[in-house]
């Protein structure tokens, strides 16, 4: 019974005190790399744990971080590794947020932080693309790119600290045309759970001059299989820019009452499908946009969510609806008038939806007001990560739980209706955005946020995620992404054929990483030692 | 040393005579599928032979063919071929042509066609996509949208008789916007080699609503991994399909000089890369459009290849130019517009060069009299099957041997130079088309073609593409794709750090099919018992 491993926690071949971990192979981390790279102090080990977990729970700690800066020291990294059996937990700048930050699946790994091995090897300016090292930010990318006076863009994320790398091998979704079906990664180079090196793609043949350009090899492909995975290390990635349109147009979809949601969902299909809108909007809710640019406290203070008629105040008050759609359009004057007019009018005939844009110059975007203008131009910041002190004004967190829906209207709502119900149950409020990764479907992201030093908020908003995990897959939405907290939970929803997918999975990581050192339990795939004999 | 593969032939496990392995597993195949849908008759096999093989060569002969009808049937074949260590050599409609057609890598493989698994299980006009078995041509599916009266478009291949599923297997390239990058691809169900069934991405969770909407799952995602591999035999795959555009626009760049080339290259990327043209064009050089619409005779008695003047002749009387780009424009027709405009004065501007292009709408592109023309809008034929007989004007065969190149005119045209040369000293026409699958880089198609009932035509022509093989990869350009008769050449090729991807799909091979029955030495993928030890 797989069920079974819904409760597996911490078995004896890691579950040993961090000291136990440490000691083993501690030394050879630091004769490789020097102490001033080799962290093991329990205090400072806190800066790796999940940013949005209660303080005091420790369950995902790390007991040292290494930090290389060449490839060829994570390929001794897992050497050392493999032979003290020492699991290792990769992460690039550690930003996956909502997630669980740059916290190890199993408690007692060693963190591999790349974040030093932060070189952009490449910008080609002709065919528009970039060579970079996992620890890249889009920040760096971003500043790379103008520094060399190329007239590219980079499709990022909304927040800009996160590693470019990272984010793609996590299924983070960007905004610009390669954004759909996230598309812009070309070629890689991966340290296997042996220490050996490989290129994928073109770049399997030795100077070949295709690998950032062509996204296949002569053989099978197996690019997407080291992301949301524990297969590698991923140590190059190529990624594709777009060149400087004519012009760049944000644009704004505002819908004021919340009954016309599934309309705007379907004609979003429609344009999304002929091309009108080519890169991934986001539909965000009321609470979800406040808690950028107001207070809670300043609408509601009574028990539970915030009620209806208040939703209504603030969508009106604030000017942002119940509903505000973001999405942009890149491209000649002429084209972008065109389907800027086509995308007004047909969601403004839904009646109660206004629809506005300015048209940019490329030069332009960085001197936007607006944080979300200036995302889907390229350019990144902070500016979208103030949604954290929600309930406390100071710190706080959330945990991201996020289905895909089929992008229509009875989908959509259902799911909606689904979350929203089980979250305001909880007492927390609903924020959501709907991101449609391309024409066909959505993530509906939601952020269950929760004050980080109130235990029993933070326990309720983990319940109710993981509550919702299962109540969604049962109506067939499975997420697209898991916060370490119900990696299992969440991928024991994908069973068709008695998990013939996640056999697949364990067979793969059986044979790359017969050690199981590589990230155990990530995406809930176990080396084999963990699997209670399976 | 990995040289020694290159003389690789048939092993003792599998290279016993056709009547040694049919004896072993004949039995067992009649009897789950019956009499009829077994063949092993020897003059009746020589239908699954390479049909641009000279007749007597023998190397790829299977000894029997079996025909499944439902996925069980497969499941079972694979037990089947377990059990009596029998190579399977699965193949949808067989149409590999170029490459091999239907033959198996291995002498005495037993064939798997899955044409018989010929229905379009689902076609959703709502979210534009289609579920399919293997053995639908693109005839099929095209035929089962029009009966819908769906107003949906198919991205499809040049000849119309191929398997939607085995062309997409093999990364063959189709011609509209999905054409792109080869992503209209959406979930998979596969049969593991050892006869487990397995669904990817969203399939992998029982009732999910977005198998054939949302690419990936939650975790690493194999799709591509069953591409140009033996890992799995594809029995369902999801196609994205293109709403009917307001206008569709088949556009011709007929470019008189030679010279010009390097130029027309640069300014396509150019319109490629920021979006106004999306579908995958064709540069169609003079000799390879001529086989369509003349006879070599006419042109060319003397010895050799046909000499530049007379290409001069033929490019002015035919009136198609020494190269003939065909692209086409899908969109609202004010778009369509201006992006014919837009690009009809870039390559107008280069000199020597004429654009032209007629609007159609949708309903029509069936009557049109051009069959590259429909093809670019999605209605299939055999019109673009004429070439064979160029030699003999009887049968005739191709060899495909297709590098891929980034798409620039200094890369371009190196590898262009070599290729002419090498093929016009073997004493055959340069017949090449440029594919560029996305804005960075192209296909560089090159069809050899021979008279297949000329043996010393057609050992040079072999011979020609295998010793071009390694010249274009010395200079960094790898192919794409590669013909039964030097896989293992091309994959040798890709030889980066000591051959790591190809360990790397070996040890994926060892892990999915320990017994080695599934295609051996399909993309120079060895079962283990067959690697010399290794």
């Amino acid at each position: 019974m797989r069920a079974a491993r819904l409760s597996r926690r911490l078995p004896p071949v890691y579950g040993a005190r961090v000291s136990t971990v440490a000691g083993l192979a501690l030394d050879d981390f630091t004769a490789l790399l020097g102490a001033e790279r080799v962290v093991s102090d329990e205090e400072a080990l806190r800066a790796w744990r999940d940013p949005y977990s209660f303080a005091s729970w420790d369950e995902y700690t790390a007991s040292a971080v290494v930090m290389p800066e060449t490839v060829e020291e994570v390929q001794e990294i897992v050497r050392i590794a493999g032979r003290h059996g020492v699991p290792l937990w990769p992460i690039s700048q550690g930003r996956n947020n909502g997630y669980g930050g740059p916290a190890p699946r199993v408690h007692g790994s060693v963190i591999v932080s790349l974040k030093n091995m932060n070189r952009v090897l490449e910008i080609d300016e002709e065919s528009a693309f970039a060579l970079v090292e996992p620890g890249v930010r889009w920040f760096d990318l971003y500043e790379a790119i103008k520094a060399g006076g190329h007239r590219l863009m980079l499709s990022i994320a909304d927040i800009g600290w996160g590693s470019v790398v990272g984010n793609t091998l996590d299924h983070g979704i960007t905004y610009l045309p390669y954004g759909q079906d996230q598309m812009m990664q070309c070629g890689m180079e991966v340290v296997l759970p042996d220490g050996s090196l490989m290129r994928t793609g073109m770049g399997a043949m030795p100077g070949n001059r295709s690998w950032q350009m062509y996204k296949r090899g002569l053989g099978p492909t197996p690019d997407q299989l080291f992301m949301q995975s524990n297969y590698g290390i991923v140590t190059k990635m190529g990624v594709w820019l777009m060149p400087y349109p004519e012009t760049y147009m944000p644009c704004w979809v505002r819908v004021w009452n919340d009954a016309d949601l599934g309309e705007v969902v379907d004609v979003l299909r429609r344009l999304m499908l002929d091309g009108t809108i080519r890169g991934v909007p986001q539909i965000i809710n009321t609470v979800l946009y406040a808690t950028i640019v107001t207070e809670r406290t300043k609408w509601w203070q009574g028990e539970g969510p915030i009620p209806d008629e208040v939703l209504d105040q603030m969508a009106r008050e604030l000017d942002i609806g119940r509903w505000l759609m973001r999405c942009a359009i890149w491209g000649d004057e002429a084209v972008v008038d065109h389907n800027f007019e086509k995308l007004r009018a047909a969601f403004e005939s839904i009646g109660g939806v206004d629809v506005w844009g300015t048209k940019v110059a490329p030069e332009d975007i960085p001197s936007l007001e607006n944080p979300h203008e200036r995302v889907q131009g390229g350019v990144p910041s902070l500016d979208l990560n103030a949604m954290a002190g929600w309930y406390s004004g100071e710190e706080g967190g959330h945990v991201g739980f996020s289905p895909i829906s089929p992008l229509r209207s009875g989908d959509a709502l259902e799911l909606r209706d689904l979350l929203r119900s089980g979250i305001e149950a909880a007492g927390l409020d609903y924020m959501a955005a709907f991101l449609p990764v391309s024409a066909r479907s959505f993530a509906h992201i939601t952020l269950v946020i929760f004050d980080t030093k109130d235990e029993a908020q933070a326990r309720a908003a983990y319940d109710v995620s993981k509550r919702l995990v299962v109540e969604a897959a049962k109506l067939g939405f499975g997420e697209y992404r898991a916060h370490l907290d119900f990696m299992d939970l969440a991928a024991e929803q994908y069973s068709w054929n008695d998990h013939a997918y996640m056999r697949f999975c364990e067979r793969i990581k059986d044979a790359l990483d017969p050690q199981g050192i590589l990230a155990p339990g990530k995406q809930a795939i176990w080396p084999r030692s963990m699997r209670n004999g399976r």
